[in-house]
């Protein structure tokens, strides 16, 4: 072949294109351009990542006329590659083997490309783009040799120097452990698992081609984690489990009160989450058929109390002001440190937690959120024992904390519970005879249907859940039971069974089980539970709201459970949050796992997240005189202060109505 | 005080001088000058580090005239000092306080100087410039403020920032997880470790002046462990003990041989040496009167297999060719990795090894030696079942190992024995009797002096040790009782009772017990199992000649216990070291030990050493077709093919003799 002739080749679709002598790999035309190709094994035709094809057709835009294929023919070397793995798709050929014979125009394919571009999720248009910190790399290691003495880690590094440019890497004492061994396992061809480009964190004998990471949503109620290949991006496996602290208490103030009076707590506490993760992930890979030591890397997030407990710190301080974090920083450590059971090299990436009371997890909300590339004001909250509330913009980002408490999740509410079959979550209520209907978990009817009694025969109506507590009480408002200050309206007790006397108050029953099953109603203490952490939760946005200096948002996200499956309406007409054109409000849906996944599987969103976070300026309610206020003022429905014009455009206000006598206004006072 | 009037000040020793605002503490001055001063708690009056006294008298020739007291009175946080601690020495003020009123002279006595000198040892004019990778910082930390909400660790490194100008520091999960509550029990005012310029290890509530370091030499019998204090560098306790690993081998070899037989050996082996090495730190510390967690950094030295048990790397592939380290790097590795249970953040300096055979401890050795930088050339030898063996001087080094076998520890020899009370150390033989005198360990007597026997009552005379084996060798050949080709001479047996028949062969009696006692008497094989030790030796030592190109030496420094035993006149005769002005040779006492300690306090002869190992020509003995062609030559005595015009300048030749009848030459391939 002349090697002195040159042929034009462009890559799409980056469009990158040069002349190369004719014989050139067209995987090595590729890596001289720069274009996004990949290979494991650089190019000894073993590993098939860097399939490529020839597009059909002329381009003469490009300047390249239609031709024969001006690829080399197939070569045995591929022709051993098929047999032994698989078939090449159509016109697919291995672009370490294929020579360029002339000019043409080279498609890399997605699954070709180091940088792919992953999708979030079916219904996200956003993608996340591939740049893993761990990455593998096939090297044939010069053979250990007396006239040439020098340690068999060096004899690694030079090989990795040499075929894959990579200089300056470190390794720890676990690796040198195995590392004689697997070089001659291997016999000398080794795959090697580099971390951020500086560190070996693994290696195996002869050629390795997939590895996993796994992205951990650690929740004071579940902890979540999905398992991706960290080659491809995809989620291999996903899996929850109880957070088994809940036997130390079933929200974070009572586990964090069970540390204050029993120190020993604190070291149980960190031993079961660690426990519990490794269990899960043990079972995960178990279902996607790997072992929990092809597993490299994982993110965690969390919220400050979850976070600082897995790393093994003593939460006490987040308990009380001035509510100190150890850390705020983002930490890079080795897993091994976290008793996990991965690989003995495999990293943990721990997002930053952004102040005392907003955490790794609402770092995540953000990544997957992205507030800061946005011009709207964007507002996003994560409901807990703690509101976790971020508002902003790629101008400004803000964030706080308030202190709900738990009534959204159902607790401290009378007929209260979590979410489970025979719980109350949808509740319609008629504004003229004041008669509900509802439906509840684990059937699909509406109580005034006729196979409703049928079909939770097994089930029960057993209470109302978080999402059930907010529709009924919203209901109950729109139905003119109870007036904008929160008082169940006793003079309908002539007009309808369902308002009954409850001492001096008044109650709403919603479900009355006769004699086999029990009363669910609504108390005016329940009412008051519901305007006291709507309050908090509002008073927070409008403390944000506030100091951003604006009048209104422009979108809002609701992440996490509750964001799931809560009413947007209601909410609003609760006045959970600020007015909003209600197209411009939707679920996050498991933001913070998104954002874990995304940090999993891009190294440039760690940067960017700790970059953000350290940015967002942090608002500390509890020293704020005005969310008291706020608080306050935020008691009424939808709220004293505000209106509500998006959402009375859509939905009916109730009958107005004095306000009752006052009194019943309560104060609260920082956290409980 | 007028602050615009300025006063000159000059720094003794270094010299530094500087015009200084009236008022200026004397500590400041001297940090704007660079002056080498210590101080921990940054100016507070509280450590007492930076002491220093006014010069007395005038001083012309920097023009400063003899003047009364030019600092200003005693404080009353100076008073405060006194009182707590000790009271200073005469005239001795804290530079933190004392503020410069005039033009003077400013001593700053070693011990308030970072970069101490340490003296090595009471004989060595070299010294050890204190510069250790552990510093500690006392700060002020501002304390937690919801108002400007941030976590713990950052408050913590702002103050470093501020105080100590460090940036860019990071710290591992274990200081994290203590971070807050030492922050609060000492109320914001910590001392910090730092190692390195860059990592947090340590942190303690209130002013912490002294934290150690224990530099460990790892020898396949014993571990030797000396503790120093890391801010003073002096050898605050030393220790020694067998090393545990005995138990499944005497010597390397064995060891080695017993994993390849018994795969889990290589865990039981590293378990052995760690637990033996804990307990050795452990009762070193209790000596000392301080914790195991004050011990912050320790520096290992091993022969090649005792470094990579310690590791927990497997050694067999240093069993057997081509003797491949897993590395030739040094190795900075938490020291938590090593399971000692020292301070959870403390942190282990591994010295490089040098080549298969030629471990870290010789890497130590040269670092103590420091041929490196001398223009003499000079030979260094370390003898252990395999002799290390370093050649050169500043412009070039090389080294290589040769197998010397264990004869020169009394191994291998029918009388042979761990050098031990009872064991014969010393021989003399009259060239005309024939008869010998000797000297056990445990009697300062002579055998032939008047009370030898009863001197040596409780503990009689049970064998020959290392040193031992080599005079009466030694004696042997210049009483004309061996052929310069090692055959005894059995024309003797008529002459002296002392040579008697054994089968074919003759032997020499040392000491005849009685009925009571037993025999102990130097064979022929034993003379064999010398010569080829020593042929070994000397054959290597003659290979790095020969790369060198260099006909003689000129400075030899024996290393190690044999080293420190040996008589260089017996050792020169025997042919194991070539001939040298005899007042050039030495013994290196523990250098591998003093190479540690320069290590643990000099991070610079860390960089250095790493530098030198690098550029250090490795020879494998193996490979080189010379080496057994020396060997074969070296198997006389002295030597074969060399002269020896210094050693015969002040030793007798013995009579000479016709070389005895051929056969008895023997080649011994490769390693046993």
């Amino acid at each position: 072949m002349d090697q002195t002739q040159t042929a034009k080749v462009v890559f799409m679709p980056s469009g990158r294109r040069g002349n190369f002598p004719l014989g050139t790999p067209v995987l090595r035309a590729a890596q001289q351009l720069g274009v996004d190709i990949d290979s494991i094994c650089g190019g000894r035709g073993i590993c098939g990542r860097c399939q490529v094809i020839q597009a059909e057709g002329s381009f003469p835009k490009l300047g390249i006329e239609s031709l024969p294929a001006h690829l080399s023919a197939c070569t045995e070397t591929e022709r051993r590659y098929e047999k032994r793995k698989a078939p090449m798709a159509n016109g697919r050929r291995l672009g370490c083997q294929a020579l360029i014979q002339g000019d043409m125009v080279v498609d890399v394919p997605p699954d070709s490309q180091v940088h792919k571009q992953i999708v979030r999720k079916a219904a996200d248009l956003r993608a996340i783009t591939l740049d893993t910190a761990v990455q593998l790399y096939y090297v044939e290691v010069e053979e250990a040799d007396m006239h040439r003495p020098k340690g068999d880690y060096q004899r690694l590094t030079e090989a990795l120097e040499r075929e894959w440019q990579l200089s300056d890497l470190h390794c720890g004492l676990a690796l040198l452990n195995t590392l004689q061994a697997t070089l001659r396992t291997g016999q000398w061809q080794v795959t090697v698992a580099v971390y951020a480009g500086r560190e070996i964190i693994a290696l195996w004998p002869g050629l390795r081609e997939a590895v996993y990471g796994l992205a951990v949503d650690v929740g004071s109620t579940t902890i979540a984690a999905h398992l991706c290949h960290l080659g491809t991006g995809t989620v291999v496996h996903s899996g929850s489990m109880m957070n088994p602290q809940i036997r130390f208490g079933e929200d974070l103030m009572s586990r964090v009160s069970y540390i204050m009076m029993h120190p020993e707590g604190a070291q149980a506490m960190t031993t079961a989450v660690r426990e519990g993760l490794r269990g899960l992930a043990g079972e995960i890979a178990t279902e996607a058929g790997i072992g929990t030591d092809d597993i490299l890397e994982l993110t965690l997030v969390g919220n400050p109390v979850m976070h600082h407990i897995l790393l093994g710190i003593n939460p006490v301080e987040l308990g009380g002001a001035p509510f100190a974090l150890a850390t705020d920083e983002a930490l890079n450590i080795p897993a091994s440190a976290l008793e996990l059971g991965l690989h003995p090299g495999a990293m943990a990436y721990v997002l930053p937690c952004i102040a005392g009371h907003v955490g790794a997890d609402a770092a995540a909300v953000v990544l997957s959120e992205e507030p800061f590339l946005q011009d709207e004001v964007t507002l996003l909250v994560d409901v807990g024992t703690n509101a976790e509330i971020v508002l902003g913009n790629r101008e400004r980002l803000l964030a706080c904390s308030s202190p709900t408490g738990p009534a959204f999740e159902g607790a401290q509410i009378s007929a209260g519970q979590r979410a489970a079959p025979g719980a109350i979550e949808r509740v319609r209520i008629d504004p003229v005879s004041k008669e509900p209907r509802f439906r509840v978990i684990g059937s699909e009817l509406w109580s005034d249907e006729p196979d409703f009694a049928a079909s939770i025969d097994r089930i029960g109506v057993s209470g109302i859940c978080g999402s059930g507590i907010i529709e009924v009480v919203a209901e109950m408002y729109l139905a003119g039971i109870i007036s904008s200050d929160g008082v169940i309206d006793g003079a309908l007790a002539g007009q309808t069974p369902r308002v009954v006397a409850d001492g001096r108050t008044w109650s709403y029953v919603l479900h009355d089980g006769g004699d086999a099953g029990q009363v669910i109603a609504v108390t005016q203490n329940d009412v008051r539970q519901i305007q006291l952490a709507k309050a908090a939760l509002y008073a927070g946005v409008k403390l944000l709201m506030d100091h951003m200096g604006v009048p209104a948002v422009a979108r809002i996200r609701l992440a996490g459970a509750f964001g799931s499956h809560i009413d947007v309406r209601h909410a609003m007409v609760l006045g959970l949050i600020p007015d909003c054109p209600l197209d411009k409000v939707a679920s996050a849906g498991n933001a913070a796992g998104t954002g874990a996944r995304i940090a999993l599987l891009n190294q440039g969103a760690r940067r960017t997240i700790e970059t953000v976070v350290h940015q967002i300026e942090k608002i500390e309610t509890a020293v704020e005189p005005r969310f008291q206020e706020y608080f306050v003022d935020a008691m009424a429905f939808p709220n004293r202060t505000d209106d509500f014009p998006h959402l009375f455009s859509v939905v009916s206000r109730p009958p107005e109505k004095a306000p009752a006598a006052g009194g019943e206004r309560r104060r609260r006072r920082g956290r409980s």
